[in-house]
């Protein structure tokens, strides 16, 4: 590796730590390498990419080349904008409404955890929030099936979460719906990427980009052409999606740093074989925690239905707090990070994105049952 | 310089360009390479700064020293709160207005440039924009005196554009107005820290960080704690700058890196001497660079009032766009870039904020001369 050939601080070998961190998370390696390599100096033009303008020739053919590699990644048909935005998925929760839906109007949502709440948080100012299902009675553990969504007549949207975050629990499957349901719009924030979607399946896909895509600071809404001409409701121009449409997210100064940092990102994961070659890896490393959870005899306890369970985030806990919290401090010293679980939940998570390789978790599971063995 | 001792391109010698970009601009040199140095591992964890969780001890410290080192720099009073926020300083303007403005409510607007029309762009779906005076008439080229600025009764606030980055006009100096007045809301994105402020002078100073703070991507929103007992407009709660300020700038994911880099930026100014030492530094630089445009027999021209020339954008035009054209692509040549002037106005800008040393407005200045001799 680069560092340890020529390092900036070359009396110190640099020693990089597994990174659970449910985002801002891990991002590859070769990613920051890259970008570290030409921090002061990029393209030879002797500025950092940083340092120019958003509107100059450089960078625009960069933004023009990071959206053609995202919609390769992605498989994005031409009847879908992508807008690069700041903000995170959170600002995505209150503009989705402001853009697509009329004052009042009722939108429906699908309650799978936190973050299905946050949503419905953001969008409440602005639309009769209709929770259709919610698997809130089992404590999250679970999805309920679409096949009892109670949908409304009307709805602007049906939103839900792909992959909830905190309680480790995803939709990986477009829902069964009838032909005339509302379009739907999904937070993909921590498993866009993660394996392959049908986008044609979706009116709004949108995902912080700190998980899978790389940095945080730059997000992602990919949205349905014709749910542009939706009228929305009053807004200021720069919450117009239309607006940022039309000026090809250059309505202002984007974050370009964190732009060109996605844009590392999604080459790299072209470069590693795109979505179908990191869903068999992220599957396997799953399966791998999982089992190790799973054989554990309790030790440690993960209550997700297995037809409901993240390959992005596992959560699990001990007997106790007391040791959850030292399972932590002890994989602290053993090199890994970020692995206590959402204060929300409590626990630990472990968030395994793409940028995550399977040996990582190798080390984990390793950690695990060794700590069983001297704990149990 | 670290990168000549070991360079992780050790083939090349690096060569730095003056970089004259309006935003985002240079970076000062040894915050690049402080970013560079530690973009793998930051502070020993083993992890990019990029990499880790925004509630964790390690960087909520970092957030609690950097915003130390902001107050500090620009001396603000604790009866102020300072957010860090997304979206620039256009969101902000829409923000404002939804945050401390009742819907309907007059809200004046002096205009002075290109900023201050979007500014109230922004405002207009919220608030009855007043505009209290303007130098359209003569091209942008004063700032019409605050003794002839029509206020409203009962407007919300009185907003105007501290540094208009196109035009190069500036208010330097707080407006004298009545005891009775709105509040001052100020945008300060091209002129924060130039020089020293009295912020108990303003309600609210906003600003993109993009020029003086140092990286694109994040901004800054200085706000009378007061104002923010506004009830404000119906807005979602990520609009809201009181769940903002109640929650420490973390009401969602920040943008942390951009946020660790605008820390970077500030500890430096503060190292360099502060506002005071930039005051300095920056209206000698103005001035080399306006005395070379005056004494000039009219092959450079700036039309800009004597008071209300900016000392941080200086645009000029020669006796042509061919000229103003050639001008531009010689100066690359010479290693400078970014002089070519906004598309509104055309002709040459030279952005010249706190990273930019004497040393390159020196080395424009003598482009200037010697250019003027060939093609004078």
């Amino acid at each position: 590796m680069l560092h340890t050939e020529c390092s900036l601080e070359s009396n110190k070998i640099m020693s990089r730590i597994w990174n659970f961190s449910a985002g801002p998370s891990a991002l590859p390696l070769s990613v920051l390498e890259k970008a570290q390599s030409e921090l002061l100096d990029w393209n030879g033009i002797g500025a950092s990419v940083m340092e120019i303008s958003h509107r100059g020739a450089e960078f625009m053919a960069l933004a023009e080349s990071i959206e053609a590699d995202f919609r390769q990644l992605l498989e994005i048909p031409d009847d879908y904008h992508v807008l690069f935005t700041t903000g995170g998925a959170t600002l995505a929760q209150a503009l989705i409404p402001l853009n697509i839906a009329s004052f009042g109007q009722a939108a429906d949502y699908v309650v799978t955890g936190h973050w299905s709440n946050t949503a419905i948080k953001q969008a409440k100012p602005y639309v009769d929030v209709r929770e259709v299902a919610s698997s809130a009675s089992d404590g999250f553990r679970s999805v309920p099936s679409s096949d009892n969504w109670k949908c409304s007549n009307n709805a602007a949207y049906l939103h839900y979460t792909a992959n909830e975050t905190i309680h480790g629990v995803a939709i990986r499957q477009v829902p069964q719906l009838p032909e005339n349901a509302a379009p739907l719009v999904v937070d993909f924030s921590s498993s866009i990427a993660s394996e392959p979607i049908d986008v044609s399946q979706y009116g709004i896909i949108y995902a912080g980009a700190q998980k899978n895509l790389g940095p945080v600071g730059i997000s992602v809404v990919i949205i349905r052409k014709d749910l542009l001409e939706r009228d929305g409701q009053t807004r200021a121009d720069i919450l117009d999606y239309r607006s940022q449409a039309a000026k090809d997210s250059m309505l202002n100064t984007p974050p370009t740093f964190n732009w060109y940092l996605l844009g590392l990102t999604v080459r790299w994961m072209l470069e590693q074989g795109g979505t179908a070659e990191f869903k068999k890896r992220n599957e396997l490393k799953a399966a791998t925690l999982y089992e190790t959870i799973d054989v554990s005899g309790g030790f440690y306890r993960n209550e997700v239905a297995a037809s409901a369970r993240s390959i992005m985030n596992v959560p699990f806990f001990l007997a106790t707090p007391e040791l959850d919290a030292l399972f932590v401090s002890e994989s602290r010293k053993q090199n890994m990070l970020g692995l206590k679980g959402h204060k929300a939940v409590g626990g630990i998570r472990a968030s395994i994105y793409n940028a995550m390789p399977l040996e990582g978790v190798e080390v984990l599971t390793d950690f695990m049952r060794e700590f069983q063995r001297t704990h149990g």
